[in-house]
């Protein structure tokens, strides 16, 4: 059993939202942290940010974190002062069941954006996941957080350091409303990471902005930026090992637990039947083959093809050719699908199949490599398709 | 009969793409000018821009221009040298045939990216379209131009000048591929506007800038912004009569001419159940107005909501919030769909009537207002819905 000492977890259900899709479900998480645990987290730049997003992030900085109270079925965004006094209510809630201050709890929220908490399914909730706290519950965990996923995502690594045996741990939930932006201290969903080790603050905090850049700012379902994303790291220090800046294993663990839940994301994107890893070469800079990878990734041309299976790499040149950069040189670029080449120089590659390309986007899984040969800057993104059913979510969400 | 004097239009069928949309319809225009005419054209900024739209760039500030010919089925981008010298082969079987400049003749074309322009299928449908040029052509010249479009779209206009009728005439096609970007000489789609007013280049050029800003840079279906776009606006001259920049009520004609076209697309946006006007006022400038207005009407989860008829209005905020506005204050923010308000300071209005927004969002055509209450600056987009219909016709455009 996956375990993370310092660490209890319990779910309850709230009734929370009528949607068909939460019924019979858990719809409230607890995290509680034993004492002494550090945290750092990074939060969305969306301007209609969520009430309990900037509650959570004035008390990370405050420090002294114990417990994390997490729902679904109602986004408490859009809410003004009220969203704010019920957040904090919620905090309070868990503050008293748990002995702790109402401020030691961080509140984060994802649904339904524009209604106001539902205060009475909150408080049974709250209560019943209080009462089966566990340290085992990480299953349970990641199933109350879901809103439109259609599974949970988990994932659990262990580092072996000074004897001991470190634990990681984290949950996620996507699977739309998702994108990155850019600006440090950004994420693009829910994120839960714990680990028993013990850690610096200042540490945590860089790790965890670095490791953002190369996982859940690098994926997109749709390009739509939450109000509510948040991605927050805990380590409780209850293994008693101390983890520093030079723990190359420890670290490169954590960056894998957030790359394979930023994958599970893409896996189980709104309607998505594709994984699509865009990666471009070549750039200026990192920046600059960044934006020609977001522009391909969320373009609606370029996903409908990839949903249609459809080797129609004209809308790949049509979006590259959106990204804005500066001297924009055509006839340097190169495309490739999988190990087919699909561009040259600018032009349909010589050796192009298109038959051949067309096996490779029927697969769940592959690479579309684009070359700009203007310098030596790479940067990726993970996308899905455009498929029938994100429409039939997306407009169905709220009956 | 609406005649443009001056101006004569035929039409051919070459046979360029097999897809079944093509299939018994003509697929190349050619429309040609009197001596004598200016000539103004806004173009794409997609750094995959076609061949043909440098062309026609380059010729068109050399003056002197007789003809257009424009081809649907291909769109001769990403065709490198080739692409070139295929696009200024049609200017010269066009010149040969009307006995003028290859030069004086600009190309045009617009379907499938990526695959050389088919030359006997170009040969064939020039011919053809030369042999039937009349005065009276515009419908057929209209329904020439389409690729996913499914009705034609045409304009015209009369203004009395000098005891004159002057007449101005448009044709337009979309209907994916449709998103404007904000720099000067850009246009968003195919569109050509002729007048047998007698105007001087140097008006003429700035007018179209101008209108291409409040019409076709004002629209979006998908947010991809076309390797292909083009709008140039012909005066032929023919009727003798000087426009000159102070002839408002001419001005004003050519504005709801492009206003007009430009409301058809959104009309024919692929898959398309819904036209959503996208009105941003408080702004502290209009490029700000104008962000918020873009990044609400290129939401895939607006959209989906517009299909939906689901006032879903978090989502509004979300879009609002990714505008990226500096120092954003959403508690000064409120937004009506029609005339039913939805958000005041930043919740909920306490007038909300769900159901009757609903049924505003029930009707073809609406409004949708967010005021932002920081400024005096006005902006607006007008937009389509995502439909179960758009990821159709995209995910089969090629089959």
């Amino acid at each position: 059993m996956n375990i993370i000492r310092g660490c209890r977890l319990g779910t309850g259900r709230g009734g929370i939202s009528a949607s068909k899709s939460y019924q019979g479900r858990d719809d409230v998480l607890v995290m509680a942290f034993d004492a002494g645990a550090s945290a750092a987290g990074v939060f969305t730049q969306n301007g209609f940010r969520a009430p309990p997003v900037d509650i959570a992030e004035a008390r990370l900085a405050a420090g002294g974190v114990r417990a994390l109270v997490v729902n679904s079925g109602n986004a408490n965004a859009a809410t003004g002062e009220e969203g704010y006094k019920r957040a904090q209510q919620c905090c309070a809630l868990v503050g008293g069941h748990l002995g702790i201050d109402a401020e030691a709890a961080l509140p984060f929220s994802t649904g339904v954006i524009g209604e106001q908490l539902p205060m009475r399914a909150m408080r049974a909730g709250i209560e019943a996941a209080v009462a089966n706290l566990s340290d085992a519950g990480w299953l349970e965990a990641a199933k109350a957080i879901m809103t439109t996923d259609t599974v949970p995502k988990l994932e659990f690594r262990q580092v072996l350091r000074d004897d001991s045996t470190l634990g990681i741990a984290g949950i996620a939930k996507g699977a739309g409303m998702i994108a990155p932006d850019m600006k440090a201290k950004t994420a693009t969903l829910l994120a839960f990471l714990v680990t028993d080790a013990r850690v610096d603050q200042a540490v945590l905090s860089r790790r965890l902005t670095t490791y953002s850049e190369t996982s859940f700012n690098r994926v997109t379902v749709d390009g739509d930026t939450s109000t509510n994303d948040a991605c927050v790291l805990v380590a409780t220090g209850a293994s008693g090992v101390i983890i520093d800046d030079h723990a190359h294993d420890f670290w490169d663990a954590l960056e894998e637990v957030m790359q394979t839940l930023s994958g599970a994301l893409i896996g189980d994107a709104e309607g998505g039947t594709k994984s699509v890893r865009v990666v471009v070469e070549g750039g200026h800079t990192t920046d600059e083959s960044l934006s020609v990878a977001r522009s391909v990734a969320q373009s609606p041309l370029v996903k409908t093809a990839f949903f249609a299976e459809d080797p129609n790499w004209g809308r790949i040149c049509m979006a590259i050719g959106n990204a804005g950069l500066e001297s924009f040189d055509q006839s340097r670029v190169s495309i490739s699908m999988g190990d087919v080449p699909v561009m040259a120089a600018g032009v349909m590659s010589e050796a192009y199949d298109e038959a051949a390309a067309r096996r490779v986007m029927q697969s769940a899984n592959y690479d579309l490599r684009i070359s700009l040969a203007r310098g030596s800057a790479r940067a990726e993104m993970l996308t899905s398709d455009l498929s029938h059913e994100y429409v039939t979510i997306n407009a169905d969400y709220r009956t």
